[in-house]
């Protein structure tokens, strides 16, 4: 069923010519081919399904906060909580006008001011940040050779201003432990973690299994953790078109700059597609048409 | 099973000495008894389940909210987003500020300017409004005996300033097309609404029943109407404490500066939940709580 | 000396193709004759330079605020500080964001909210406000037939949208002791005084000759309570233009939306200059030019 | 004259015991002693009169703005408004919000973000900006001995995350030509300059007499860059009481948090005044009361 709906989808969506935008703020990421499109689904029962590029690494770009998150989650617990809040912002994902209404406390994990305060514990936390973290997603992924890619990572650190204004912003109000080109420096590592749709909907698989990694069994959050983690993704994964993603799809999960939204059913299925060309959000075009077919088609949302 | 979880919430949350305060801009709400507590809940097989003062009425107010869009939606499809959207504010309910600065179009029909403009379009489509509005609400509720409390209408109607400077930023954008004084007036009428939360429990079984009245069987909303309705309500409907209730709850849902609560999990149960005194976010703090140890006990969420 | 630099100005700015526009959100001044021009100037010994155009009527809108303000500081003295501020806004003229953000309370008499503001003391104190406060601006000219224009009052008033959420939203921060519908239309009165550059010049006097009429020899406001109108009008009498203003001409002074700017230099000269099309910040396109040529050309500045 | 006055005003502001409290962001500035007060003025015929500490330095904080916007405007002239405007900002000094809303323009070159564009225009122009701007101040002040205070700079270089954070957002916006870390070595450098109140009063004199250096005679800015810079200082030098000041005081000006404040008056005298307890706009008390007091007893404002 699941791969019949997926060659369908694949179908109407591919020839359609939408008026999408790659990213072009961070240099690397806009050399990546606009027509690559691809779309990966994992059950809960262990099995693939996957049409077009799925054996292409892209990046993961704000994606990648949710493990990022989730490690943090893992280790802290509900004291995760004093550092990040769990409010949409109704803003852009970048905004600094309502970080500093808010006195610097960030609204939620998936925001860069949310993820840059997630790093800022992961350093606190960690012996070796940048190593434990790329151990940690390569476990999520249950693919050893998950990595950070160099040369977007150079290409975010040499442009990345508004992100450096966001954290002194934080610091300015005592919300960051640590120095901030360390903080930074793991931000924009995250950032650049790549992998195929394949490799992103085996990951999410975990928040459509209730914590529990599918293949050895490791609990990595509880069954209620993970319900609030997805709960934040369903609120705040999608920049200020939160809402219409939930509208539309009506799935949680979380979108990136280059293109990849990953979403999923708890209890059935993960999913990730990828397609480079962004609507004026930063959300990918093709992605979000691709989801919501794929939910109308299923029949099936959260609500 | 439902009844036995109630009463263990109604015995836990009842005795808490919470920091709550009553509605005071609304004088008339200001004189509701701050210890009434009641939670009902309807399951879609039809069964009731009651603890508390559930035979006393309440002033709906922004729960009313969803009626008046699911009246507007039912009439005009997807076109009635042409007046509201459908993200998550991130400000106060009744904040003039996003309004302004998005020319004047409300961000989504459960805050204030959205339900002003639902109200314009009521209007627009309505031989009379009033009367129409309220049919469709009792019928709903299956209660012919569901009413607007005039006291209430006529306290809110002596101090909505702020509701008024709302329409007419609206109006001066060109966002509402009828004269000011019915909108605000119908606005009026729609949150003095009353019921109990047996009735209002019953009422919002609809939601939960994929759109089709649980004792006539007639469809109110399509599936996909009341899958997008409900996605509305899990990401716009408590305020600027949506994410919160998201965080906690795990459900679609509504709440009203009344005290009152309506929730519901798709498939399953609708609840309602009434308690006056409010958190500075405007919600229910033992409403809030009730439900939040409901999902807990129940180990049923959407996520 | 002065008509020779009068007429100069009149030939280098008259033939000026400017990229300015007319007010079109009161339909009765989308009418005026854009080429109209004029500029008037009264020195304190009384006597009258005129070039172009001075003997038309054009509407004075908010230039008109410097009287009913210097009307109600005479009668109440430093106590009308407690209604309005004296800070410039730095937002346009009717922005309700910062009225919000800082509980109603307007930051000075000359941009709307301090207007209304302003109108609103005058109901409270006078028994007709609207004939007192037309005597009041009868006097300071010295011409009895000084008068309200009906047809662009009941334009103002069929489309004062944005004027009626700013009076309701100072209303509900209780920083309105009157009914709204009074205080706005006596505000949409004072908006539609008119007169000829020739007579504005006159009135203007007043504000250069330390608070006394220059005729009668009546003290309407004392030497200190002059400066310190004068010093408001400086800082806030331009819209969020009041900085260019006082850089390019350096004195004190007002614009309306009709086209007009009247400005002074204390103790030498009042001046008034109309030519309809405004630029972007709402003020007159030539006269702005003119004015910046008049203090090069003489070489006098209050800097 | 001028001696009994400032003699009359240092008795009646000393006593008051006043609710100020001075700078404790930056901690250096934090130990200063509360009670030292001094009031020199300099008559643009060379006279010099002091009372109270007026030999003792004190760091001219965001006074010295007005020095390093004078040496970038003799450079560049017009074009410098290219990077910086004369707007007020109506915002507090070091709001991010409106530099945001504004695309990374700063309003004015006498608030934080200004005056990093003014630093960064200076390091594009110099050669070495650090040694040329403080000659450029002595120069001003007539006293080769005036200096950077390593201790303030290492004070606020150790602090001062607020500037980074708007650096790095008109970084973002391509608003800054060099790398931000000699702009903000340059900026906190400005920042710790130090005088006495007998030698600031002394340097403002510049502006008092139509940019011409009292001494030597040399022309620094020309007479209508002059009437430009105060015109700046009236609308923009007192952070978000600019128009208080203006109102109370009725002088061009500039204040600092290290408790200065120096005004003038255009052809007649430069005032500087000292006294480190703050109000909660970060103006000197004492400073502004004693300069109400000054233009009061004098009986000459420019309005």
């Amino acid at each position: 069923m699941f791969q019949n709906i997926l060659e369908e989808i694949y179908q109407e969506v591919k020839p359609l010519i939408l008026n999408g935008q790659q990213a072009d703020y961070i240099p690397e990421l806009a050399k990546t081919d606009p027509l690559k499109f691809a779309i990966s689904l994992t059950s809960t029962d262990g099995k693939h399904y996957d049409v077009g590029h799925t054996d292409e690494k892209f990046s993961l770009q704000s994606i990648a906060k949710v493990f990022a998150f989730t490690l943090a989650y893992k280790i802290k617990g509900d004291a995760v909580f004093k550092h990040v809040g769990v409010e949409p912002s109704g803003d852009p994902f970048n905004s600094l006008i309502q970080l500093e209404q808010e006195d610097g406390f960030p609204r939620n994990p998936l925001i860069n001011a949310g993820a840059l305060a997630v790093c800022d514990i992961l350093i606190s936390e960690l012996k070796n940040p940048e190593k434990e973290l790329l151990q940690f997603i390569q476990k999520l992924a249950g693919h050893p050779d998950i990595n950070y890619n160099h040369k977007v990572y150079e290409s975010e650190k040499a442009t990345g201003y508004k992100n450096r204004a966001l954290i002194h912003l934080m610091k300015s109000f005592d919300r960051i432990q640590n120095d901030t080109g360390p903080v930074l420096d793991l931000y924009f590592k995250l950032c650049s973690v790549e992998m195929t749709t394949r490799e992103l909907s085996q990951t999410f698989l975990l928040y459509a299994n209730h914590g529990q990694l599918p293949l050895s069994g490791e609990q990595i959050l509880t069954k209620s953790q993970t319900k609030r983690t997805n709960a934040i993704m369903q609120t705040c994964g999608f920049y200020d078109e939160a809402g219409e993603f939930s509208f539309r799809v009506g799935l949680p999960g979380k979108s990136g700059v280059g293109g990849g939204i990953a979403a999923l059913h708890p209890g059935r299925y993960a999913v990730a597609v990828w397609s480079p060309p962004l609507n004026s959000k930063g959300n990918s075009v093709k992605g979000m048409k691709a989801l919501e077919l794929l939910t109308t088609k299923l029949g099936w949302s959260i609500f």
